[in-house]
This record gives structure tokens, C-alpha cells and sequence, in this order.
């Protein structure tokens, strides 16, 4: 659980898209966005109020959350003097690159001086149980996807924005470094090991409310050979009742995968359904989420209005329309 | 890759079944089998030379395999006066017990200072890359099962024995401690962090012969929801080309899941092939192997033809009667 509100730490960031997780902070958890920090050749930029960190620091922040990549996924030097005073100061560091805090010597030092936490968010930061495939109160639904990096994130964060906006009780939960980071609490499910993964989703799913839905993101997909088991158990640690099948219509082939296909809609569908009612024989699929980001608006409209026809399901792009419809249907 | 051949380590197992690795080992690899030794409160026997350490080194043992566990599956403080003279003596040491040899620093600086290695098979000894779902060439065959513990790494195993009979090319491949233990060799694979556990099966089973058989062994089930993301990777990252299907026909429930019934051998051959054919779309179901201990010769004989009957596949308990009609539906 990392402390709120943040500093958000862009370093040399090259371009925009090198913030992204700053940027995710700052549209999903607008509250834990205090302020940003850049280095004199950033090319990225959130709108904050500039800080430098004894200014973060009186404004309450209470964790530099690096927000971006340069080239590498590395931790540049020229970055040391001011995570160390960051640490020195109070503050945590959460980070979600390759690069590991804790592998740095000068760092571990400082924060243990300052009593402080280095959070490196691929890293489990638990031990988690082996799973027990129990029923538990409360609703979930997770986004599983014809492919990874489909927007299933994005999908679950929209559903539950448009949920708290309908006076739905509903918590995202994250089980990746971008969704950690954005909430600051989850688990990295592609880091856990094979033993507790099961576990590991259904410790960040307990019990709640009998109204209450968690939002689980999704990882990987059940036809990505590389990743399917972390879905897989994503399926049965998350025992969910709904769920939403993610989609991007334009890709030619799974990612990195250029001698495979994706699968149809259908086909999600029917496995995952398949694999769902093993742990839920209730468990339904309540819409279909799809990324049109290569599509024009109108090319966007047909093929939604298309998909809706066919699955008989809502179909929708969050991200163009917003999330209401797939909240409507739970 | 365990150096041999061994010297196996019974300890003070309170019974025969807490030698069961070492019993694997004398089953399957009678060539590494060199000899035993027992302390003085050992219940468990082999039947091989009994020897001290100076006799097996001196008769060619290279690795002390830790061969049973005592009560709680702990390294008792008996045993460090012999691990450490093994050592010393230059041989490996290689265990399956949840307590590491890693763990013991009195254990790390003998290995240290005779240059020899301590082998914690669960542990994984290697980096594994993400799983790329390319062919390969020769044959792979995966024992999956309706539950955890029926059977597999036995069917595997006796499908390797029938088929080096038979002048055939067949591999055991290990996924798990007992089985690594036995070999030689293989992937922990619960004990892999999971965006890699497909990979380190591709790893596992690489390009061979064309008539080369990899027998892998399974792990857990698609249908028990701790550990159904394991199995997933393993046919995934295994693309078998034949499934074997395993199935303990008297257990009432899914192992340590009283609120689960076990799967039906047709709901395990469709699921099974369904996952399978993502990756291999030529996969077949090719027999059906079933544990029948608990039954008698005629209930086991009239259990294993209804079952043949009804499945339309070669079904045998290859603890009775052989692997032979597996290997040869292959």
C-alpha cells in the first residue's frame, strides 16, 4: 500500500507516451496527483504544479512515484541526488521499472537512514497464500482479452469510474506496475510465483459487500501462449460473475507472436466461460470492450454496432464513449 | 543436471514411504542408484549396498541425493556432521525438502570450500526466457489429469520405460522435485515465477528428432483452480502433440478442495484438447491412464474395459499392467 498523495517524478521522459504511468495516476487518481518533478530535457508534461521535493514535501506528498521510461527502462544516474533527497526528506519511492531499487546500493542506504520505503511495484511485496478456490461474498468481474494489451486496464478502470459515478460501490483491483502504481496497492501476477498465483488473486479479492464489485484487471489472454497460465489463474483466483472480453480489432496477429492469430470473440468467449464455470457455474459475459483507436469515429460506430449485433452483447470503446454501458449491464 | 551416480540419503525416515524419492530413484534410474545409507533409527530400506561416505566416493558416487523427508520435511541437525563430510569428501548435494541447503551457512561454507555445488530442486537453478510458442521439431506427449496426484509422473515415466523397450526414442521430462531427483534434471515448475513458466517448458523440450518422444510430466489440473494456470503452461508451453489422460477414479472430491467434484474424463479430454489445439492444432487424445490402487484386480480389470469402452482409447494402470499399450498408441 503506498503512502498517498504523490510526487510524480517524469526524469528525462522523451516523449509523452514515456509518462504513461504518471499519466495514468493522474486521470484515474486524480487526488494522489500532487504535483510533477522534471529534469531540464523532459519532453513530457502532465499540467501539475511544478515541484521540487522540499516543496512536494510541505505540500504533504508523501511518495515519489517514478512516473516514466527513458530509453531502456532504466534508472539514470543523473536521477540519484534526487531520489536520495527525496528519501532523506521522508518520502517512499515506488518505482515500476526493470531497474530495481533495491539494487542500488547509495539508495537502500538512504532510506534505511531515513526510515523510508523503497517500493519496486514488480516485485511481490507479500507472501501469498496457495489458492482455495472458495466462494466469496461480494461481486467480481474481470477483462480478459483476445490478446494482451488490449485495453483490459484501461477497461476496468473506465467501469469503475462510470460505477462510482452511478452511486455503485466498485474497486479496481490492479495486477500490473501501471495499475499498482496508479491505486497504490495490488499485486504484479506476472512476478509471483507459479505456486501461488491462484492465491495471490484471491488474497486481492476477499471478501465485501454483497454489492460491492471488484474490477479486476486482466492479464495476458487464454490464447497467448506465452502468458496463458497467468490468466489462467487470474480466471480462478478472481472467481469472477462477469465477464467483459477486450478487443483490438486491427491487430494481424497476437503481440509477438507473428505466426499467431487472434482468436474470435466468440471464441473468448466460449473459453472463457468454459474455464470460469469450473470455479462459478453463474459466472456470465456482460459486454464486450472494444480499443478503436486505428479506427476513424465512423469506422468506430459501425464495427461497435456490428459486434453489439452479433454477440447481443453492449459493446462499446471506454475510452471514446465511456464505460456507462458496460457498468449498466452488472 | 545432477551429477552421477548417487549415493541416496534415507536419513531417519520414519517408514518406506518417506524414501519415496529414493525409491523413484532405484525404480526408474536403477543405474544411479549406487547405494544407501540409513542412520541408526531409519525404517525405510532399498535394498542397496549399504555404504558411508569414503565408501561411495570411493565407489564413484558424485551426488548425495537427500532421498526421504522425516516428519516436517526439515534437514534435521543430525544430518550436518554427514552432508558436511560428503562434501568435504567432494561430492554434490542435491534436495527436494521445502528447508534449503541454501538456508544453512555451516551447509553454504563447506560446498564453498571443497568447490562442490548444493542443488535445492525446487529452486530454479536456471533463467528461463518467455515462452514463444514456435514448433519444434520431434514429439512431445503431456500426462494430464482430472485432479493433483494421480498419476502423472508415473504414467510419464512407465510411458518412457515402454517405449526405450520397445526401441523407441522417449525422454522423461521433469516438472517437479521427485522427478528432477530421479533424472537428473528438469523445470521446478511451481516454484517458477510465472511470466516465464511457459517458456521454461519450451526450454525443457527442445527441438530433437524427428521420432524422438519428450514424455512430460504434469502438474496439478486444468480443473483444480490453486493450481490450473501450472497445467495451463504446460500445454502451452509443452505443445504436445498427444495427451495422456490421468484419473484416480475412487477420490470423492479435488485434492485439499472438499467443495469440488472431480471432472469427468470426457470434460478433461475437451478442455485439454481446446487449450491444446491453440497451440498445435494436430493434437490428439491418445489413452488413458488410470490409478486403480485402491481398487481390486477384478473391480480395477472391469473399471480400466468400461473405461476403454466408453473413452475409445487404449486405458491401462500402468502400475499393474504396464505402459506398453500407451506407447504404442503413439
Amino acid at each position: 500500500m503506498l503512502k498517498t498523495p504523490y510526487l510524480l517524478f517524469l526524469g528525462d521522459a522523451p516523449d509523452q507516451l514515456a509518462a504513461k504511468t504518471a499519466q495514468g495516476v493522474r486521470d484515474w487518481r486524480p487526488e494522489f496527483a500532487l504535483g510533477q518533478m522534471r529534469l531540464a530535457n523532459c519532453k513530457a508534461d502532465l499540467g501539475l504544479d511544478e515541484m521540487d521535493i522540499a516543496q512536494a514535501w510541505e505540500a504533504g506528498a508523501r511518495t515519489l512515484v517514478i512516473g516514466a521510461a527513458n530509453r531502456g527502462g532504466v534508472m539514470s544516474d543523473d536521477w540519484m541526488p534526487i531520489l536520495i533527497e527525496a528519501l532523506e526528506k521522508g518520502m517512499d519511492i515506488a518505482s515500476g521499472l526493470h531497474d530495481r531499487l533495491q539494487d542500488r546500493p547509495e539508495i537502500v542506504a538512504a532510506a534505511k537512514a531515513s526510515d523510508t520505503r523503497l517500493i519496486d511495484v514488480r516485485t511481490p511485496q507479500n507472501k501469498y497464500p496457495i489458492g482455495n478456490g472458495a466462494a466469496r461474498k461480494g461481486k467480481r468481474c474481470l477483462a480478459v482479452g483476445t490478446d494482451c494489451s488490449v485495453g483490459k486496464m484501461y477497461t476496468a478502470l473506465a467501469m469503475e469510474k462510470a460505477m462510482r459515478e452511478a452511486g455503485m460501490k466498485a474497486t479496481f483491483r490492479a495486477t500490473g506496475q501501471t495499475g499498482i502504481l496508479i491505486t497504490g496497492s495490488g499485486v504484479p501476477l506476472d512476478a509471483v510465483v507459479a505456486d501461488f498465483m491462484a492465491g495471490s488473486i484471491e488474497w486481492l479479492t476477499p471478501d465485501n459487500d454483497d454489492d460491492h464489485w471488484d474490477l479486476i484487471e486482466g492479464q495476458g489472454s487464454l490464447f497467448h501462449p506465452s502468458f496463458s497460465g497467468v490468466t489462467m489463474a487470474l480466471i480462478h483466483g478472481g472467481r469472477p460473475d462477469a465477464l467483459v472480453l477486450c478487443h483490438e480489432p486491427t491487430r494481424t496477429h497476437m503481440r509477438g507472436l507473428p505466426h499467431y492469430k487472434l482468436p474470435t470473440l466468440e471464441a473468448l468467449r466460449d473459453l472463457s466461460l468454459e474455464t470460469a464455470r469450473i470455479v462459478n457455474p453463474d459466472v456470465r459475459v456482460t459486454g464486450v470492450s472494444v480499443n478503436t483507436a486505428a479506427m476513424s469515429e465512423d469506422e468506430a460506430k459501425a464495427y461497435l454496432t456490428k459486434v453489439e449485433d452479433r454477440m447481443g452483447l453492449p459493446t462499446v470503446d471506454p475510452y471514446r464513449h465511456g464505460a456507462a454501458r458496460l457498468a449498466e449491464a452488472l
